[in-house]
């Protein structure tokens, strides 16, 4: 009975999951699902990102949080357009709520839509929400062992972002460690390292994501 | 639909809590729910404190963890009794699994039970396990908004670890924010200040656990 439950909701999910695919393929809009625990840096690693781009490509960003919109503001004073979902008690977005904010959302010429996940490196793996890439970001101080931890996410993963490097010498995190772990779970996973606070590391990134731009356009 | 279902699990997690709480109480055991992100610190924390406790106390550790035993070897490496639950795709503790782990652990003489959830500052927060008191454990790289962002947990919590005090220079953590933000959602709620890797802020914790412990063979 519990499996049938389960297995309704994430057919549902699949069903509106689809229907957003296509209608960004249409539209020729790069999507990107980010995922992390609470305060890995999701929301700087956004504004650095921004700051970078938004004057080459024109983006839109939808914050999930469960009570705030303390991230929508930090992406409105970039003067970018943002929406909020607030999931209340809920621990991850679905496709049905990111229907509804592109349905409240203006997109015509739009380049990249940039959704930014409840903080929770469990929940969100499992839900689809139709974008083209899930970015998984790791800060520093969370440890080297966490993909061994909360595999599904990081093999889900397409990129992942190291955060936070600038914490390295003041943390037991070890990079070989990280690695070796990575390797077990999703050997091919593209990977960066950032301090998205000192703006280290971002280059790489943003040529990444101007790289899958230009590739959805052709 | 979605309501009654989900209802009707919380009522037969409650059921299973009211036991575990019931058995806990005639036996004279403490029993803590240790919550936090991935990587805040809680082992680090729970080794801290079985090394000073542990030649006065007796205790045992449940480790929830969706995929390793990487916690529990930590602590038997202390020599302490622990028994793990591997959830998979789960995203907390429920209070069956805790039954089932006390039906298989010898609990006579013992003094403490601590449980570490699942790292995840969402899901855990609406499961009571039948614990006496619930611990949050917030490290400073994870940000002085957690509380506004996470309020359910927050609320719930009747102590609060800030861990990763020895990162605090190296952040924007502001511990005045800090304090205003957890005025909102939780005034009364009692903190500690630690950095469990460097050993620093555990006297203060450990005197409550052993207050704790004392009145509840009062």
């Amino acid at each position: 009975m519990k499996i049938a439950i389960s297995k309704n909701i994430l057919s549902t999910n699949e069903e509106y999951a689809v229907s957003i695919r296509n209608f960004l393929k249409q539209k020729n809009i790069l999507a990107l699902n980010l995922l992390s625990s609470p305060g890995a840096g999701k929301t700087t690693l956004l504004e650095k990102t921004l700051e970078k781009v938004k004057n080459k490509l024109k983006c839109t960003v939808i914050e999930g949080d469960l009570n705030t919109s303390i991230d929508k503001e930090r992406i409105s004073n970039l003067g970018i357009n943002s929406y909020q979902i607030n999931t209340g008690r809920g621990c991850h977005l679905n496709a049905k709520m990111i229907s509804e904010a592109i349905n409240n959302l203006k997109l015509d010429g739009l380049d990249i839509l940039f959704i930014e996940n409840v903080g929770n490196l469990v929940c969100p793996a499992s839900f689809d929400l139709g974008e083209d890439y899930k970015i998984v970001i790791l800060s520093t101080p969370e440890g080297d062992e966490k993909p061994l931890k909360y595999p599904i996410i990081f093999r889900e993963a397409d990129v992942l972002i190291i955060n936070k490097i600038d914490l390295l010498p003041y943390t037991s995190f070890s990079m070989k460690k990280l690695k070796k772990n990575i390797n077990q779970i999703n050997p091919n996973l593209e990977t960066f390292y950032t301090s998205c606070t000192k703006g280290q590391g971002i280059d790489g990134w943003i040529k990444w994501l101007e790289r899958k731009k230009d590739s959805k356009n052709a």
